[in-house]
């Protein structure tokens, strides 16, 4: 069962972080969903709160197959300045490992200097990042090599289904994508 | 500032719950997240727990513009069996206020005998609810006098949109739909 951590810091997007632990949970991969503080639950941007799993430091490169950073710029400013999470990014990336983020996050990703050169973000986020390569068509998720991005909350669950495609098979995104009636999704 | 109550029972379906709260927010909407049991969190149907700020059986329907409900087959049976749930149903309609059910939630308005003629619900969950008028197209949302339903997952921030325009104004929903990127809602 592939395994991927899911960090949230105060202020995280939570319609694209619950949607992503959701969608990927639904196609048969264990997410550990991870605190930056001292405490077992985080509050989100619009107030919402969620119980964690586990505090980021505990968290090995080794024991995990992704890490999926969600958006909200709050959120997002923390992932960047934790260095536990900036440490993390840069060992799965030196080891090839998949790494994905959505909406402002990819400014998380850039500032661990594991952005590739073709990427999506939350419109006008690209301008903090500035790199050039960002696409600015209506793509709803941007792969390069093992890194995954992808735009906003409208996005975050065709986002879920392509990890799962990606980790689990086609075969578990095709009946996700149906159960879920996510018809919209690329 | 419209008041929404947004009831959790053990099971719900976490997208859809959170989706419609932090869309419902944004829109400048007061969203009471409310738990049936003596805790002050509510596990989902796939192991994400919120944090709840009451309990449902300290809400008035006069405190409170509308009541919606989130799908996931064991917090739709909890709903439907909950007799504060129930109580508030009956006497939000006797008012005509608003009421909304998305994926198998419509079962649990049904349970009170609020469901209107026309609704939708997850594919399927229409025969549990054995009653004629389930608008089998792909319609996100079906709206009927004061009870609004809507189909599963992929459709709850549209939902989500439509009790913004309906309680707030057309100009919010335009504004959200465009910021949260939700080009595929009607």
């Amino acid at each position: 069962m592939p395994k991927v951590l899911v960090p949230l810091a105060k202020g995280f997007e939570e319609i694209e972080a619950v949607t992503l632990i959701d969608v990927m949970r639904r196609g048969g991969i264990e997410v550990l969903v991870a605190t930056l503080n001292e405490y077992n639950e985080v509050e989100g941007a619009n107030a919402i709160i969620v119980k964690t799993d586990l505090h980021v430091s505990s968290v090995s490169v080794d024991d995990i197959d992704m890490i999926v950073l969600p958006g909200g710029w709050d959120g997002t400013y923390a992932l960047a300045d934790d260095e536990n999470v900036q440490a993390l990014l840069k060992e799965m990336d030196s080891k090839g490992k998949n790494i994905g983020a959505i909406c402002a996050a990819p400014y998380a990703l850039n500032r661990a200097g594991v952005l590739r050169e073709n990427y999506t973000c939350y419109p006008s986020v690209e301008q903090e990042i500035n790199l050039k390569g960002y696409q600015a068509d209506r793509a709803q998720v941007v792969e390069e090599a093992n890194i995954m991005t992808s735009r906003g909350p409208a996005t975050a669950l065709c986002f879920g289904l392509q990890i799962v495609k990606k980790l689990v098979s086609e075969e578990m995104y095709l009946a996700l994508k149906e159960g879920l009636l996510a018809t919209y999704c690329d």
